[in-house]
């Protein structure tokens, strides 16, 4: 299937044209595969609207100043907009259109973060008051949290909210530089609104923080609000189209029903009061946490995309192929081929190419897959909570979201790296797309907590189901993705390795087994989690305290996190293949055989990169090691032929990829070509620079003299 | 020891105070062991010509738009040739002088490529033609080698140059847009020439790829020359100071002479000469590769700084030390903190952040030294060549350098980008220093030989030393880097495995004998070395052409380089360590000690990294895995209390880290806040963006009616 922007059948080059043929498969059934019919037609009609509409054209991130950016993507704001109007999108739409814009932009915010915030921090006379505001972008917000000096220990933060009594109002400050609130995105120059978390304080005594709705811009004029200072706080990395901004407060007064009251509320005299189950307040941020597990399989799978066409396309060095007669006889298309593309190799045919970019490849289906489920069973635990009260999934919840966003982020980041540079030194241009995705994706591997304070929080879930087992509490049930821990027999594992290296006998593995596999990833993590759990009792006994004794395990958390992500994205990876299996209508068993392929090499890949922790948990041996590499390099080998196929079903428009090396067409050095059109420094042929500088490196006597000028 | 620039000493955080305090070791004794007395003195003799200069201040990288960067490049430019004139510098200084630069821009190319290229290509008049204008920057150049569509691959080069008897010219075309040279630095604007590497061909025949001298722009106007079209190939991830540039050729005519003929000439009738020993081609290369060896360790080290002296400041979730009173008591400095510090923990107390920063600071170190020796061996190897006419040590210098450039330059860029993430939100601000050194660094690891293309040669130099042996021929001398293949005993081995899982004795390793590292480091390479000879062998007999047979085993031609390239590292760390210790006047002994932890974190992080490979090699078993990692834990508390000081004695100044997050005085909020003022969307306070777009968001009445302007 040709993604949604139109292409000339007919323009796309040879190389990509045979490897489209030869695949086993058809695109499109992989693509409902990984999709879903219901949202792949919903995804389809979005697209359209975005495809051929100018203002959705991303190749000026390659080029653009910062100032210009902002306006650009301002200029992106107010057509999203106008869009969501005429079409009345629901929540699933905008979420899909948020996609289809595919640059970061401020309204990103007010999406993902303002309105959900405000849905579930506010209580029912605020929400009437504000969310059908925000629903209809009559104000735009942010959510306002971090400062200068405080992220993720919220409990740190220093900016207050003081009751005054006699007016009814709340007196807001940053009492210092280092409470300014410091990276909301869209603050600095287009919010009108934000959540702005305060310490509450009534009479003296401080609360803690506490969310508050606050105005930041006059809505006439725009302008700052009184007391309230705002700026952008510096380009970046990346994310140069979202005016990330800082904000400082001096005694911004608000009214007493501006505190959101859903979980504590304020009454005039001054009266705090706990409301409900505050456990829902978790709820936000596993909602962020589960978007943004959604969101990375198809990030990292842009990047696996481009790389993959590119190296099917570029050629390099003398073909393997040349002296094989029998191999260019057998394929006719290869011989037409190897006559047409001269005497180089496709890069894609490169072992090495192969290992960076297919194994990639497969872990975007795993955490996509993965993304699916985490949703769905996020929409199950907030039915539970809103209609039973019935908080039993939250902890499980919380626990597989930060696991994954751990993970899953921290994958997709490097593996983006790692795609670039499989590029080659064009990987370097921003034309060539990845540097883009990479940049703008980076921050996510950081905020809504970074790999090490989300696995501090797994970490702290997996050892207290450890706890539970000890003090023989009951299992959880058999679909609970900490399970397996309560089924480890850590007493047997002990008497294992009483006997030195025993587990599986060389050669015994059957590495393509997903049984196998399952217990292997189980057995490596329960190893780890058991081990942490009692290097933290012995730690906590020699009476450090507990940020001490926390310290001591930290290292391991991030190991046992990694692990447990992985025994869930491998769970849910076979879950998918089973319930494929078994649809109405049948998928083709060949579009199965290709995903069972791409889950075997992920995890085995991702078994050989951590392979000393399989041999401390006793379920490999040294004589393993390279019967593995072995196989993983036969899987390799057998997704070779499908793989640009594979890319194709993700089915990403060429819009979105934004990258001269990735295109459906593989005209790739035409569009590098054309991709300088735009570059500033390209509109003289002699620089501003050899008049101003270059002129008297060259001719020193000039200076004083008499200067070349353009004029 | 401060750095260069002044920095007021009271105006130092007392976070900052109080590590520097507790060293155990004077700053300015590390700062003499890292550098030299020599060297050192030359350094900040040339570094105080650049830090006062406002010309070289670099902190509008932060913020600038490409085409203001490349114009203040320019400025540098003019500032930098003005200081070579007043102080003729000499090639060492040069070579200090552009370390201090700090920024990427097209005089790096004219003398790191354009002038040695120069040198060792051009035959003895011609050198005298052109080396002087070049030296006096009277003509400024590139080395224009890749195109387009051919990069790595030398001898798939497109770009021809016809000989033509009538005139004795030659006749340069780029003859399809794949041809065009693409990514010369400076070669779009700047440049008034370039070494261009073309297909020499005489009445038809090819004589494959020649290096030929080639004027682009007029002397006197900068114009393009005619046939020469030049522009710039676009943004790129960083690297914006710097032109890369296109060119392409269309009939561009130049006299015979300017082939460069010290390997190879023409005479006027077109009989084509191959002269000399052309083996010194291969200098080149080799030479930029240790340019590159000796830049990674310094440019990691600037990442590690930042992210150590951060750390130091940051400060998050409650102490560790709250309830301790023994600690607080035992040091008062520590309780002074405590007071005044509040209730947080300095984020480098964790033990994850330590994990992180550490063992990358101990390989900067690593990679430094090795830097040096690598520098030492090459000068040697042209020593002898030049003066003996001996090009013994050309194939070690050749392979040694792939391996290092391969696995350092990686290494570096990948430690950046950690060390960025380690410095949690703000590290993703171009302000914060690291993201503009990352991006700015990345192209080293792809450019003269990327990771794969550098293995396969270290590879093919490491399997013909096991041929050597299985052919008996006798080995390398002593102190040669592949003299641990030939002392290998691949038949002893073969008996081990048969053993199952032989090796030491769990527990009975003595982790931090350099001597036990030397030998498990060797072995693990010589595992791999072996088999993949074995296997490259099998491939060969199975009929596979060399290309085939080669793919079949590059997967771990790169697991071996890296193995290989730590063998170096880690007997260069242990060089120096050894030469400190006889030096006079002697060292301070706690500065030994200092380094023997360095080398010891950097050994056993690296072995912990890939410890399957240790076990396939029988060096490690199961059990060895966690005392390792107790190990690794205890190093990064040896090293805690000595962190700051061991990144102050790489004596970098404030200017060249160029983050706001890794100053001195550790005054980072105050930075940041400074920081954001340069950004032009502060310019104004409600922004164009909202006259233009953001306005018809909130008030979609407006459009058509009465829009509000800023006038």
């Amino acid at each position: 299937m040709e993604p949604t922007t139109l292409v000339d059948r007919h323009s796309v080059v040879p190389d990509l044209q045979r490897e489209r043929q030869r695949a086993s498969f058809r695109t499109s059934d992989l693509t409902v595969a990984i999709y879903g019919t219901y949202d792949l037609e919903k995804i389809n009609r979005i697209r359209k609207l975005f495809s051929h509409n100018p203002k959705f054209r991303l190749s000026d991130l390659w080029w653009m100043p910062r100032s210009e950016r902002y306006l650009r993507a301002c200029e992106r704001a107010e057509e999203f907009v106008r869009l969501c109007r005429q079409y009345k999108m629901s929540d699933e739409e905008l979420t899909i259109m948020q996609l289809a814009v595919g640059e970061d932009f401020f309204l990103l915010l007010h999406l993902t973060m303002f309105l959900p915030c405000l849905q579930s921090l506010a209580d029912d006379e605020q929400c009437d008051w504000w969310v059908p505001l925000a629903r209809d972008f009559r104000i735009i917000g942010t959510y306002a949290q971090t400062e200068l000096a405080h992220g993720s220990n919220v409990a740190g933060l220093e900016t207050t909210a003081d009751y005054d009594e006699g007016t009814e109002e709340w007196v807001l400050n940053t009492p210092s530089l280092s409470a300014t609130k410091w990276w909301p995105g869209g603050l600095a120059k287009s919010c009108t609104h934000c959540i702005c978390m305060a310490r509450l304080k009534i009479r003296g005594k401080d609360y803690g923080p506490h969310p508050f709705f606050l105005q930041v811009r006059d809505l006439n004029t725009h302008e700052a609000i009184k007391g309230v200072t705002l700026f952008d706080i510096g380009q970046k990395l990346g994310y140069n189209g979202m005016d990330n901004g800082a904000m400082q407060l001096e005694n911004v007064r608000i009214p007493r029903r501006h505190l959101l009251a859903r979980y504590s509320s304020v009454d005039k005299q001054g009266n705090h009061k706990k409301i409900g189950n505050d456990k829902m307040m978790y709820g936000t941020m596993t909602y962020t946490r589960k978007q943004l597990v959604m969101g990375a399989g198809l990030h990292l799978a842009k990047a696996c995309i481009i790389a993959t066409r590119y190296s099917a396309v570029r050629r390099q060095f003398p073909s393997m192929e040349m002296d094989m007669d029998s191999a260019t006889q057998a394929d006719p298309a290869e011989a037409a081929a190897a006559r047409m593309g001269g005497s180089e190799s496709q890069v894609l045919d490169y072992s090495t190419q192969q290992l960076t970019i297919f194994p990639l490849m497969a872990t975007a289906f795993a955490m996509h897959f993965t993304g699916l489920w985490t949703h769905a069973l996020y929409n199950k635990m907030m039915a539970k909570a809103r209609m039973e009260n019935d908080f039993s999934l939250l902890p499980e919840c919380h626990a597989v979201t930060s696991a994954l966003k751990a993970a899953t982020t921290l994958i997709s980041a490097d593996g983006m790296e790692a795609c670039r540079k499989a590029l080659g030194g064009h990987g370097f241009l921003n034309a060539a797309g990845v540097p883009l995705h990479f940049a703008s994706f980076l921050p996510q591997a950081t905020y809504e907590g970074d790999f090490v304070v989300l696995s501090i929080q797994t970490g702290r879930s997996l050892l207290k189901a450890v706890e539970h087992k000890m003090k023989g509490k009951s299992p959880p049930p058999p679909e609970s993705t900490m399970r397996y821990i309560f089924d480890f027999d850590p007493v047997a594992f002990m008497g294992q390795q009483g006997e030195g290296e025993g587990g599986s006998e060389a050669g015994a593995v059957d590495w393509r087994d997903p049984q196998w596999q399952k217990q292997a990833l189980e057995k490596r993590a329960s190893v780890l989690i058991y081990g942490t759990a009692q290097d933290f009792m012995a730690a906590t006994q020699k009476g450090h305290n507990s940020m001490r004794a926390l310290d001591d395990v930290k290292i391991e958390m991030c190991r046992l996190t990694k692990a447990h992500a992985h025994v869930v994205l491998h769970r849910c990876f076979q879950d998918k293949i089973q319930e494929l299996q078994s649809h109405t209508p049948p998928i083709d068993t060949n579009v199965i055989d290709v995903l069972k392929t791409l889950s075997d090499l992920y995890t085995l890949y991702w078994i050989d990169q951590t392979f000393g922790e399989f041999v401390l948990a006793r379920v490999l041996k040294a004589d393993h090691a390279m019967p593995l590499l072995q196989t993983i390099k036969q899987l390799l080998k057998e997704v070779r032929p499908n793989a640009v196929a594979i890319a194709d079903s993700w089915n990403i428009p060429d819009n979105l990829l934004n990258s001269a090396l990735g295109r459906y067409d593989g005209r790739v050095y035409e569009a590098l070509y054309e991709s300088t059109k735009y570059e500033p420094l390209n509109q003289t042929d002699v620089s501003e620079g050899y008049y101003r500088h270059i002129q008297y490196i060259l001719h020193p006597e000039r200076k004083g003299g008499s200067p070349q000028s353009r004029l």
